[in-house]
C-alpha cells in the first residue's frame, strides 16, 4: 500500500530520528544518555497462548511474560522477570523489617546430609553424581544444609537468638506431573526461611511474627488469602499453617468455618466426615465450607527434629547446652507471581497485584503522519519527567513500536496489565495540552489531564 | 570479674532497652517501626579463616562473608550476599543503559540441545536424569537454550535487531580442582548475554559497545583490568577478548605490550616464543610483558555458529531470510566479587570496590557505664537521620553487640571493610557534639565532625 508522499517522508524522518536516538544513547564510545525503556528493544516472540484451562498460564504465554522451555520449566521474558524481581524485593523488605537476614546456599546438596534425616528416598529429588562419583541432590528445600551449617557456628549465646535466616533461590522438584506453568514446575523460585529459638514459647512467638508478616505480604499484594491448619508431611514438626489463595484451579481442598474463622486443609479432617460431605468445625462445631485453594505459603514449627540430628545447641543464661527449637517458612515466589494473576485477571486481561506490574506507566505515542515526530518527542520528554520522580525511577516504558497502530498498542498495554497507560495523541498537541490516561483496574474510561495533574496523580503511586 | 555496681545497673537498663526496642519494632501484631540493621541480628559464626595462599578466600571466611559448604560450593552469609546483590544491580544498570533486556532461563537444559551442537561430551558438565529417564545437564552457559528459544520467535524483522538478552543466574561446572572459594567454584553466579544482529558489521558494533560497557563496569568498581585477545575454545567463534585482573594468584598467563597497548592470552602466542621467554608484539614488534591474571569477563563474536544450528533468521529490508549473527558475553559475577577484593585488600583488611561494600556506613556506639544508654540512643537517632538520606537508604548498620569492646568492634568494622565507620563516643556527649569518623580506604586517622558536617560528607556518597 502506497502512503501519501507527505506521510512517507514524515515516517522516514521519524525512522531516522529513532535510529539517531539509538546511536546517540547507545554508542559505547561516548554515551550521552542511557537508553530509554522501549518496547522496541524487546524480542518480538510471535507467541500464541497454549491451550490451557489455566487462565494465568494462557495470559503469561500470550503476553510475553513467559516462554516455554521443557516440561515444568519456563523462560522468564523481560516483563515476567521484572515482575518476579519486584516480588522478590517486596519479600526482602518485609523479611528484613522483622530482622531476618538474607543468605544464599548452594543448589547442590550432599547426599550424606539427606541420609542423616532419612529423607534421601523422597521420590521428587533430582539426584546427580559429580566426576568423583559423589552423590548430590538439587535442593527442593534446605533444612539439612542450613542446620548443618549453623551447627558449625558452635554453641550460640542465648542473647543472639532468635536467628532468622532466609534465601530466595531456585529450587528443584522432580514432579510427576508438572502443570500450569509456574503453579507446579520442576524449577521454581522459593523463599525459604529457617529460624532458631531458645524454647517452645519463643519459637512460637517467632512463628506468629512470621505468619503475621506473610499476611502483610499478601495484603500488600491485594490478594484474598486463607490461613489454614496444614499437615506437616515430609518436612516434619508438630504445628503447621498453609496460606491458600482461593481459586477453582487450586489443587488443595480446604475447609473454612465462617463462624469462628478456623480453617484446615482436608488432610487434617476425618475422611468419614469428608466423604459424608458434612464437616463440622473442630473449634465451634459449625458446618465448614469446602473450597479449592492454591498453596502459596507454608509455616512449620519443627521443634528439635533437625537441630537434634545436626546438634545445634545454644548456651543458656546458666551456661547450659540446650538444643535450639527450629521453624521453617516457605513462600512459593514464582507460584505467587502466577497465582496472584490467576485470581485477579479476566480471561483476556492480565491484572497484576499493582505493585508487581512490570512497569507502572506505559506511554503510547500516537503515530499520525506529520505529527508522529512531535508525538514521539513529547513522549520522550514525558518519559524523562516521569522517570525523574523518585517513585517512578525505572517504572516507565514507551511503546515506540511505530509499525503498530495506536489502538493495537493500547489494547496490548491493557492485556499486559500496566496500571497506567498514557496516550500522547492529538489533544496533547493543542493548548491546553491534555494527556489521555487509562487506569484499567479502576475504570474502563479515559481521563484527560494536564501535565501537572498527570504528575500529581503518578507521583503518589507506591512502587517497590 | 565483678563490675562496679553503678556500671552493672547501667548495663541492665541497657539490656532492657534493647529488648524493649526489639519487642517494639519486631512485634508481628502491631509493628511500630521496622527493625534497624543491627549486627546483633547476624548469626555469630566463630569462623576461622582456613589456611589458603589466597588472601581474599581467607578474608571472606574470617570475616563472615562466606561459609564453606562442600568442595567448590559456599554459602553466602548476609554481608557477602549484600555485596553480591550490589554487584548484580550495578551490572543490571549498565546492561540496561545500553538497551539490553534481562531474562532468566532454567538451570536444567535438555541433553538433546547440547547434542545438536556437539558439546554434550564436555567433561565439566553436570548431568542428571529425571524420573522419566530424560537426560539434562546443569547449564554452565546457555548458548544452546537461548538460540533454540529465539528460533521459535520466527523470522525476526530487521528493524527489531540487535536483540540483546542477558541473565544473571547460578551456573554449574564440574571442576576437576575447585580452588580459592568463588574464584573457581562448581556453582557460581554468571552474567551471560547473547546478542543477535543482522550482519558482521552490526554484530561487531554490538561487540564493541558491550566491551566498552564492561570497561565502564570495571572502572566503576575501581579495578585495574587488562583487555586482551582470547582463544575461542569450546564456545567457538572467530573473535574473542578477555577481561583480566592482574594478580599473582591468577591462573591465566597474559602478555601485554606497553608500547601499543595490545594484549593477548598466552594461548594465542607461538609456544616457541613463550618457551624462549621472548614474546614480541604482533602489532608493533616491541617486547611483550608477561603477567598473571584472573579472568573476570569474556566476549565472543560467534558469527552463525549457533544460529545456523538452531535456524535463527531475520527478515531483511528486501524480505530475504538471513541467518542472524550472534555474540555472547560473560561476566563472572561471583568471581568479580572475590577477585575485586583480592586485588584491593591487604592481608588483614578487606577493601571492597567501594560501591560493593555490604554497608556504606557502620555506626559503633561506645559502651561506657552510665553513658552507654545515651550512646545507643544517639546512635539510633543517627541511624534514622542517615538512613533517611536518599543515597543511604538500607546502607547503614549499627554494631550494637554491646558485649564486645568498642575497640574490638572498630577493628572488625575495619577488617570487614566498611568505607565509613562512625564512632559515637565521649566527644558526642559534650557540646559541640562531635562524631568520630574513619574512612579506612583514604586515611588511617580519625576525623571529628559535627552532625551537619557528617551528613554533608555522607549524603554525597555514590551507592547502588
Ligand atoms: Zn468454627
Ligand atoms: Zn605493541
Amino acid at each position: 500500500m502506497a502512503l501519501p508522499s507527505g506521510q512517507r517522508i514524515s515516517l522516514l524522518r521519524l525512522f531516522n530520528r529513532i535510529i539517531k536516538n539509538d546511536i546517540r544513547c547507545c554508542s559505547g564510545r561516548a554515551p550521552v544518555r542511557k537508553c530509554l525503556s522501549k518496547m522496541s528493544l524487546y524480542p518480538p516472540t510471535k507467541q500464541k497462548g497454549e491451550f490451557s484451562n489455566c487462565k494465568s498460564q494462557s495470559l503469561f504465554l500470550y503476553n510475553d511474560i513467559l516462554f516455554p522451555c521443557h516440561s515444568g520449566a519456563y523462560n522468564y521474558l523481560p516483563l515476567g522477570l521484572r515482575a518476579l524481581e519486584k516480588l522478590t524485593r517486596l519479600i526482602d523488605e518485609e523479611m528484613q523489617n522483622i530482622g531476618a537476614q538474607k543468605i544464599a546456599m548452594p543448589s547442590m546438596i550432599k547426599a550424606s546430609l539427606w541420609k542423616r534425616t532419612g529423607r534421601w528416598d523422597t521420590p521428587e529429588l533430582f539426584k546427580l553424581k559429580d566426576r568423583h562419583s559423589k552423590e548430590y541432590c538439587l535442593g527442593p528445600t534446605h533444612e539439612e544444609l542450613i542446620t548443618d551449617m549453623v551447627s558449625q557456628f558452635g554453641m550460640i549465646p542465648y542473647k543472639r537468638l532468635p536467628i532468622m535466616l532466609y534465601q530466595i533461590t531456585t529450587k528443584f522438584r522432580d514432579e510427576m506431573h508438572p502443570k500450569y506453568a509456574l503453579l507446579r514446575g520442576r524449577e521454581f523460585q522459593m523463599k525459604d526461611m529457617y529460624t532458631f529459638d531458645t524454647d517452645e514459647v519463643t519459637a512460637k512467638e517467632t512463628y506468629e511474627r512470621i505468619c503475621d508478616t506473610y499476611c502483610k505480604i499478601f495484603n500488600r499484594l491485594e490478594l484474598n488469602f486463607k490461613k489454614v491448619a496444614g499437615a506437616t508431611g515430609n518436612i516434619g514438626g508438630t504445628l503447621s499453617h498453609e496460606f491458600q489463595l482461593p481459586s477453582d484451579i487450586g489443587e488443595d481442598t480446604i475447609y473454612t468455618c465462617n463462624q469462628c474463622g478456623f480453617g484446615s486443609n482436608v488432610e487434617l479432617i476425618d475422611p468419614i466426615e469428608v466423604e459424608s460431605n458434612n464437616v463440622s468445625c473442630p473449634k465451634c462445631k459449625s458446618e465448614m465450607e469446602k473450597s479449592s485453594g492454591i498453596e502459596v505459603g507454608h509455616a512449620f514449627y519443627l521443634g528439635t527434629k533437625y537441630s537434634s540430628v545436626f546438634n545445634v545447641y545454644y548456651g543458656s543464661r546458666y551456661n547450659e547446652k540446650i538444643l535450639t527449637e527450629m521453624g521453617c517458612y516457605g513462600l512459593g515466589v514464582s507460584r505467587i507471581l502466577q497465582a496472584g494473576v490467576e485470581v485477579l485477571s479476566t480471561d483476556k486481561y492480565i491484572r497484576w497485584p499493582t505493585l508487581l506490574a512490570p512497569y507502572q506507566v506505559c506511554i503510547i505515542p500516537q503515530m499520525q503522519g506529520y505529527a508522529s515526530e512531535e508525538f514521539l518527542e513529547i513522549s520522550n520528554d514525558l518519559y524523562d519527567r516521569l522517570s525523574g520522580l523518585p517513585n517512578l525511577k525505572n517504572e516507565v516504558v514507551i511503546d515506540d513500536r511505530i509499525t503498530m497502530t495506536v489502538g493495537k498498542r493500547i489494547y496490548q498495554a491493557d492485556t499486559q496489565g500496566y496500571p497506567n497507560i498514557v496516550v500522547v495523541g492529538s489533544k496533547t498537541l493543542k493548548e491546553p495540552r491534555m494527556y489521555e490516561i487509562k487506569t484499567p483496574k479502576i475504570s474502563s474510561d479515559s481521563e484527560y489531564l494536564t501535565l501537572d495533574q498527570l504528575i500529581d496523580r503518578l507521583s503518589i503511586i507506591e512502587t517497590i
